[in-house]
């Protein structure tokens, strides 16, 4: 290695400082899965390219393995890196499913791959948190309104963001709808919901052209399918102005219901912060979606699209026999966090977990610091011992560049003192027992000056 | 997914139950690296080619990625997935060095990837543990100890598993040793020292054999290097039985000093379960280690050889101006873990996070039992509510099943009940203060009887 080495467009790198802010991000995620009984769980990052690509569909940007010394009669040609954590999860539940318990929620925070160029909160190696519930032939309802509570729950608490709006919407509400209008079931229902999906890119009426010459559908049902899609409301008022456009379909009562059902069931964990609000023109494309849809939008950053989404699959895996429904979100934890390190500066308050930097007097008393250390790391104060017995102001300064707010200073015959480098107060102290004050124990996440810089993502061309 | 899909061979996948052992590992070995002072990191995955076989060696069993749909364009035909966090770790130094503050402590908890032959803790996918410590231009020795202190504290902290015996050694003392008896520098004592690491595979007189006709050492100086090589102490006693040798050199003296300020420095955390030993028989092969090196048996699985290796590198990495010292250690994660799932039936006493299932009266009353898990989850207890509103009975196999501990029963008017299904005992509870005893709130690991099975790994022939 005699050159820098560059980074790889598409792979995002954090510092130290910026790793804190995403592993505050993470941790919390955890917690409030797992306080909700969803067990952790991982896959392997391979899987065989025909699982990858299963219904025949192969746009999808996979990165293929090939081991260095391959031997012919070895079929490692046929494995891929993950895309998401859900084909993953539903081979996991297949090949498991004899000892697992059902109803089965389970996270998974892990990295996924993809070969497409990358662009803003877009990247080739990403981290996701996915959340996930899966039943056994049948999933009630409930816990469709329970994934999205565990969801708003988590991003509740991840305070040092943006706000969240989280938009749902209903299969059965659309496709109910559509065939209440008379559109033909199967295809005819699929193309306008494809349609229907561009809204967020296209104006409404180039869509409206599109309805026409495409789906052929007549001008009154393309301008009513076009109003649905403008209904949105936080509250189930949607219910009323759906109502008031005049159709009827059982599949479009069911949807009705079951959204309606979704929207009052998390009102009471909506902030100003973390909204819900039915959105009936979300489809999620032409995804496994067969009732229940999720986006999420990160406020100040709309224009990456969604940061969190899912719904409900009512065949997430099938072995022939069994059938799993499921229902689940998945949480672009690269997708928020590396966008928002590169244009707000957010960072934690030091590069080091390190609380306190016990001074060292000289090299012969260097065994006089290693035990203040070990004592503050006894009652779980992080900590380090200064690297060179160089002069206190050095090794304040030390502290400083590392943002570690606190050095200790052994003295002799246990005669202690403790500074906080910030005040400048200094106060005698007991290695045993002297803790910092709660926000100091661990890195805080900051939005003001980095500690160590920018992301070292780069959005280069390649 | 008509068929059950089957395990990939040295792609060891966890059920619940046994990724809590796994997450039980994980998270003490990172709360001890951050309470000594260590940085959590990530690197990417992937690392260019000629990073990943520097040195020219070809002989790693690498995996190469090629996208689905290269465009030839493109250069991804030049990456593979890293084989090791040492390789990454040291081309980051290099990226980010003018963004670190030095000497920089890492730690670095990942999985990694060889194509080579699964067995027994040796698979094609595997977590590790890194922890490192990295100076510019230069490094005090006191790093040295200290890496092997914060290793030793965790591996203390886990308690659950077998003992661990830590075997350090140093090459300045094998290399001064060699080089005192008259063994020629450079290509002379890498040959000797080569051969010597083969004792652990042959036997002493196969050895002594190959050193005479391919090392081209007389019959004294082979007795000799044999002799150092049978070495070895939990104390600095190894001092002595070397200097007795009576071999003399200016690196042999540097190497005693530096061995022996090791084991002396490590020798007030060595309990039964963790132990340090100077071992002179350990070189650690032909990798790039200068001066401390360290190899790690499990008790029980010493066949698999070392689980925790490492060792101090001069120049870890440099870009051709700053030499970048090194000293770190590198815990196989999965090497330890998935051989005592598969062996020792360990694993957590329930199969989910949840302390407690919340029982439903009937599906019109579930909203009065999310209530009461929601004001358990406020005073962080896991809880889940049943998913369908059973019978009672049926509802305490639910939670058995899983190894829940104990089932909540929501009352009319605020008379809540909570049952410890184990001993049958119930009392009346208030949702915003009840709590179960500590060694409930988590799941416990057990050695005994497995809640769901054993690992799916398996060691089957491809």
């Amino acid at each position: 290695m005699s050159t820098k080495p560059r980074p790889l467009s598409g792979f995002p790198e954090l510092l130290p400082a910026q790793r804190m802010v995403e592993q505050q991000v993470v941790d919390p995620l955890r917690h409030v899965f797992e306080l909700h009984g969803f067990a952790g769980i991982e896959t392997r990052a391979v899987e065989p390219l025909d699982q990858l690509l299963r219904k025949g569909d192969t746009s999808k940007e996979v990165y293929l393995l090939r081991r260095l010394h391959e031997e012919s009669a070895e079929g490692h040609a046929g494995l891929g890196l993950h895309f998401d954590l859900t084909v993953p999860f539903a081979r996991y539940v297949l090949e498991n499913a004899g000892r697992l318990e059902f109803p089965f929620r389970r996270y998974q925070v892990q990295k996924a791959w993809r070969g497409e160029r990358p662009q803003e909160g877009r990247f080739r190696e990403f981290t996701q948190a996915d959340i996930d519930v899966v039943g056994r032939d049948v999933l009630p309802f409930h816990h469709d309104v329970e994934v999205t509570r565990v969801m708003v729950d988590a991003l509740t608490r991840l305070q040092f963001l943006p706000g969240f709006r989280l938009q749902v919407n209903n299969r059965k509400l659309i496709q109910g709808f559509y065939l209440g209008l008379g559109v033909a079931e199967g295809d005819g229902v699929d193309e306008v919901m494809r349609l229907v999906d561009k809204l967020d890119k296209l104006p409404v009426e180039r869509v409206r052209e599109m309805l026409l010459a495409e789906a052929g559908v007549d001008e009154q049902t393309a301008d009513r399918v076009l109003e649905l899609a403008t209904i949105r409301s936080g509250d189930d008022s949607f219910v009323e102005r759906v109502r008031a456009l005049d159709v009827s379909h059982p599949l479009l009562d069911e949807g009705l219901e079951e959204l309606s059902a979704l929207v009052r069931g998390v009102a009471d964990l909506v902030t100003d912060r973390v909204r819900v609000e039915a959105d009936l023109s979300i489809a999620r494309g032409l995804d496994y979606y067969t009732g229940t849809v999720f986006e999420t939008r990160l406020d100040g950053f709309e224009s990456m699209g969604s940061i969190c989404s899912g719904g409900r699959y009512d065949a997430l895996a099938t072995d022939g026999r069994t059938t799993y429904p499921g229902v689940g979100i998945s949480l672009g934890v690269s997708r928020v966090v590396v966008p928002l390190l590169a244009r707000t500066g957010l960072s934690a308050d030091r590069s080091v977990p390190s609380a306190v930097l016990v001074a060292v007097v000289d090299e012969e008393r260097r065994d006089a610091s290693e035990a203040v250390a070990s004592a503050l790391r006894a009652h779980d104060v992080p900590c380090e011992v200064a690297p060179t017995a160089a002069k206190f102001g050095k090794q304040i300064r030390f502290a400083e560049r590392r943002g570690i707010p606190y050095v200790w200073f052994p003295g002799d015959a246990g005669s202690h003192e403790v500074k906080d480098i910030r005040t400048g107060e200094q106060v005698a102290a007991d290695p045993a027992t002297w803790t910092p004050p709660a926000p100091d124990l661990r890195p805080r996440v900051t939005t003001g000056q980095t500690t160590d810089g920018q992301p070292t993502e780069t959005q280069e061309k390649q």
